[in-house]
């Protein structure tokens, strides 16, 4: 009996009726209105427990406002299957739903089995998107213990609303959300699902992929510091031109990050005084690179870091460089790929390993030291976080069907491990 | 007996202290404050009238709020000197009070020595810094005819006052204005010593030069569209970004503006979104080219559109160019150009020629066809529209001998013409 044999039978073509569903009742003509802690993500958060309560399965919230379903099965070891509902303001209709609404079509064929070998559990991840208060991955964090409280007590949202008065209004204590840790003891593994975001997979015509791990960031300001001149008076060879400095810097991350499989951005430009007749005296940009490999991502910095330093004297200015953030890469369980690949091959008959740029869930699980590997389905233009985000029906049905895959082998392997 | 001989007997070194307390009468800590119809503008004036009066002159205000101090001659016929006295906010102590002031003491020299072979007059400006409204050389361009009415009727300041009604508070009825041309007949030349506000003299070591005309002016926005896409999910080669094509752009003009003996000057550019994980979808830059030959700059900006084009199809974005505004290069008369390079050589020993980059009071003047001509003095730094804007006292005074020696040399031109 083959592996793929044993996948619990879902109904995927169920699952893409049920996305659209929840993208009528929580979406609008601009996108998806999911915003974590807002009525609408609230409403979303009673649609999906509806459906959990048709199930044989317990549904609490943990102290982190994370929402968990547990099928128990025949140990207590743990294999988790997890996403998110929470969306952007005018988002779309798979970022994050996707991979909850493919975990509850994999529990509900689980369920109909019977009681698994090991327990199973959906976690529905409290605000992944950071979008009202500027930071990610809030729920996933607090239960990885990658949180730190400090970072968060202070944050407001643009109307003014703290952060601690906001997650009190939903029962969540911010002092005591660490106490999420306790739900990833005995957690074996943790599989993800989610859109792919970007247009690797379209480009290489291959519906899906496993993921390596998420990149590596290296994020930053550089600010140029030249002359402000009257732009009539100054000739070209009298300048001290700071976006002309900056300008450069754009440019000359390009190529490095090509040659390195990195990825580059300079996502921000200010000039001062910013005025049509004025030479710009000062330009700021910011700078985000990133890598899944540590060394790689250093050497790209420390790289950018000296052209920066030559071009700043070749134009006859001074550079800053001020970091905004950063994160180490973080590397998805070598075993659990191998497992993923294999359900990928046997439901699309191709597979694609590919680092993912953005962060997830994920990342905050395996940081905890939770054995974790993720699922990638190819998205339309590589367009997300727009109501344009799509993906072909059938790319969504072989993607809950290699979830269920993955899985069904992830099961097996905890159960005999 | 030479000209130089026969020059007014100036005492240049009055000129240095009088300039020195008019900014101590008009200025602050943060440099001049003699911003247009504002009160500081108004005490600078009753200076100059109180100085005025001490002479023999007529003292009048035109229709667009022009002072005039007039010197009858034994002839008609008019050899004005002319500067502003208003300033930028926080702006320098000599952009425009020194060619005023300079102009007062020649006035003064003349009166000394009795009724001169032609009426001399000179006159203090209107608003030529258009700080207050976003519309310079204001009471010039009204004599000169060359101002629209319609361009200025519907100007508001930031506090939304309206011009037509801070004018009519100074007696200035909008509708009127171009009665000012009134004051240039008769005008047989025209004759403005200014500050530099560059750098060139300095570089060259040159105290004084004299001015070949005004360059002519291309703005332009010109606008690039790619695809904002994740800074995480996006590969290098599947990106369109609009900041990479006008980090480009920016760069491309300068070469073919310094080979023209031009200058070009991108002074703004916005990024959309302009976030730090975005690549930018959009990004807008301001291109100011100047050169005072029309056919150079005509074919520099062609030459950029070009270039423009170039960039955006191997970046794969679109790109749009709007015109912001543009003047025609104003080349000032030869032959005072000529009189006024010997009277700088009689007190500087030296000469260079060069075009101005800013615009001038000089250039409506010469626009309305009255044979023009301007002195420049070396600007510290090529600094201006700061408090830090300074110049040598050494030089003021040669720049004051100077503007004595050029009326002098046109005054005899006039009488004998």
């Amino acid at each position: 009996m083959s592996a793929a044999a044993e996948a619990p039978a879902v109904d995927a073509r169920r699952v893409v009726g049920e996305l659209r569903e929840l993208q009528l009742l929580t979406g609008n003509e601009r996108g998806a209105q999911r915003l974590a802690w807002a009525d609408t993500w609230g409403a979303a958060r009673k649609w999906m427990v509806d459906r959990l309560r048709r199930l044989p399965v317990e549904v609490a919230t943990d102290a982190a406002g994370n929402r968990w379903a547990t099928l128990r099965g025949e140990r207590d070891d743990a294999v988790l299957i997890g996403s998110h509902l929470d969306s952007v303001p005018d988002g779309g209709w798979l970022d994050g739903a996707l991979g909850l609404l493919g975990g509850l079509e994999v529990l509900r064929a689980l369920a109909k089995r019977g009681s698994p070998p090991v327990t199973v559990r959906l976690v529905d991840w409290a605000d992944e998107e950071g979008a009202r208060f500027g930071y990610g991955c809030l729920g996933s964090s607090a239960a990885a213990r990658t949180l730190d409280l400090a970072d968060i007590e202070h944050l407001s949202d643009p109307d003014g609303n703290r952060l601690p008065d906001v997650l009190a209004g939903h029962g969540v204590d911010v002092s005591r959300m660490l106490e999420a840790a306790a739900e990833l003891d005995g957690a074996a593994a943790y599989v993800e699902l989610h859109i792919e975001q970007g247009p690797v997979l379209e480009r290489l015509g291959i519906p899906l992929g496993v993921v390596l791990g998420t990149a590596g960031v290296e994020r930053h300001t550089v600010s140029f510091c030249g002359q402000a001149a009257h732009a009539g008076s100054t000739p070209m060879e009298a300048r001290r031109d700071a976006l002309a400095a900056a300008a450069r810097l754009v440019l000359s991350v390009r190529d490095p990050a090509r040659e390195a499989g990195a990825v580059a951005t300079v996502g921000r430009c200010t000039v001062e005084p910013g005025i049509v007749t004025a030479v710009p005296g000062r330009c700021e940009v910011t700078l985000d690179q990133r890598h899944l490999d540590a060394g790689v991502l250093a050497d790209l910095l420390e790289s950018t870091r000296r052209a920066s330093e030559a071009i700043a004297s070749s134009e006859g200015v001074e550079v800053a460089w001020s970091r905004l953030w950063g994160i180490e890469p973080v590397h998805f369980d070598a075993d659990l790929v191998d497992l993923a690949e294999a359900a990928v091959r046997d439901v699309a008959g191709t597979c694609h390993r590919l680092p993912s740029g953005p962060l997830h869930d994920a990342a905050e699980v395996a940081r905890a030291g939770v054995p974790t590997v993720m699922l990638f389905v190819q998205s339309l233009r590589g367009l997300s976080h727009t109501r344009e985000e799509d993906t072909h029906p059938e790319h969504l049905e072989l993607a809950v069907r290699a979830l269920a895959g993955t899985v069904q082998r992830v099961i097996e392997r905890v159960s005999v491990g």
